[in-house]
């Protein structure tokens, strides 16, 4: 039973929610909650360090993963529920915390589908746009150099798992080329020249989506490309960054499935 | 020049702000920020009460804005920075918020889309997806008993204006029904009956998408609908409910767009 704030694996735990430095440092992440923490061990990842409180037991399913996570071979250190509470990053942890290894499932060698995230800021925006693209089973999801941490707690606490299935890569400036390399690259614009459902989708290809503020960066126009844009007869200017490459993937989706 | 934090009208901002009995009991609504201001300008929205900061004037579009407001017509109040973020809810309120009427642009006599919000929670998530719904033209977003509010400043927010050109209404059960008179009911589910592309949305139709949390409520199950689901091939559950909608909302563009 932990019972100091200053313990070191508690000071630990919260240095790796707080820094992206120091996540990438020791290739770990922090996971808080029950859905998480399930959708890391669906995926195959054993956490290197258990965090619990007396709360995990106060649900059939928190039990349930407790002895899942101890019969995984998992050494639970527990702590008092307001320890607990200051430790995590969530309002509602539900008692469960867990560091994992960053994963990093390899993308294919010839991707056919891939999304580009391309300076984006909001971290629970990025997840959500990740967690469409892990559902969209795409081959691999690239962040530019703009772009915030996809491990940062609020950016996986919106891809409820997504991190765990999806290859991602972050590229810098001059990786970008190559890495679409073999792929029609598509950047998403409010005035794009093509409308999104008259693009040919069934070609290899990459859809690049910028953050919301400024859209696609100057580094990425400057790459081969054409332009789309998604058909909004309401009187808005645009969509939110996730919805967009959402409505993108999924209409190549349907594409490839009607093609067969 | 405002002073004090106990000034009427600072505190009548606040709780326009913080209450959604007092939204309701007064009509209208805190828009913070220079985009959703403009965006309700361009809805032909007019201010009730406008509050302004030195910084409105650090940029060319705040001066610009300033004078158009008052062209308008509107009473500028004027307070201190410090005053200023006190009375905002948004972290950077750019020295502008003003209370705008309710507005109510009344939908069709007979709608073709609705899109049916079912206990959504999250004021973030329900204005990402009236976001969508106004982008795509929907004729009504209909919301029922357990969604949020959809004038919540964090739906504002996420909405962009969405609130100002969308046909809105709160629905109590009993009236469900009849607002869907003449509809084809799909109600959204990860298991869904029909793959969301074999669905022929030509027909006029009503989209509902539950919460994340707990999908469609038992009320709007007992209507008679069919399920539709948006097939998935990457290994995730479910998609967020924001872009569960924009995806099946623009796949129904789409038909209808092909169909002429």
């Amino acid at each position: 039973m932990i019972t100091s704030p200053d313990n070191p694996k508690l000071r630990y735990l919260r240095r790796l929610s707080d820094s992206k430095a120091f996540r990438a440092h020791e290739g770990r992440v922090v996971l808080e909650g029950l859905r998480l923490v399930e959708a890391a061990l669906a995926a195959g990842a054993l956490p290197a360090l258990v965090l619990v409180s007396a709360e995990l037991l106060a649900t059939e399913r928190g039990h349930g993963l407790r002895e899942r996570l101890q019969t995984a071979g998992a050494t639970l250190l527990e702590t008092s529920p307001a320890l607990f509470r200051a430790t995590a990053d969530t309002a509602t942890p539900q008692g469960l915390l867990a560091a994992f290894p960053i994963p990093q499932p390899p993308p294919p060698e010839r991707p056919s589908l891939v999304l580009v995230l391309d300076g984006w800021r909001d971290p629970g925006n990025l997840g959500t746009a990740l967690r469409a693209a892990a559902a969209a089973g795409v081959d691999l999801a690239l962040l530019t150099a703009g772009t915030v941490d996809p491990w940062h707690p609020r950016a996986l606490r919106a891809g409820m798992g997504a991190q765990f299935v999806l290859p991602l890569e972050a590229a810098a400036p001059e990786q970008v080329a190559a890495r679409l390399q073999g792929l029609d690259l598509w950047i998403a614009e409010a005035s794009g020249e093509r409308v999104h459902t008259a693009v040919d989708w069934t070609r290899p290809a990459a859809i690049l989506v910028g953050g919301e503020a400024e859209g696609a960066s100057g580094a990425s126009l400057s790459l081969p490309h054409q332009t789309v844009r998604i058909a909004m007869p309401g009187a808005m200017e645009s969509l939110n960054a996730a919805t967009a490459a959402a409505v993108l993937l999924f209409e190549a989706l349907r594409q490839r499935a009607a093609a067969g």
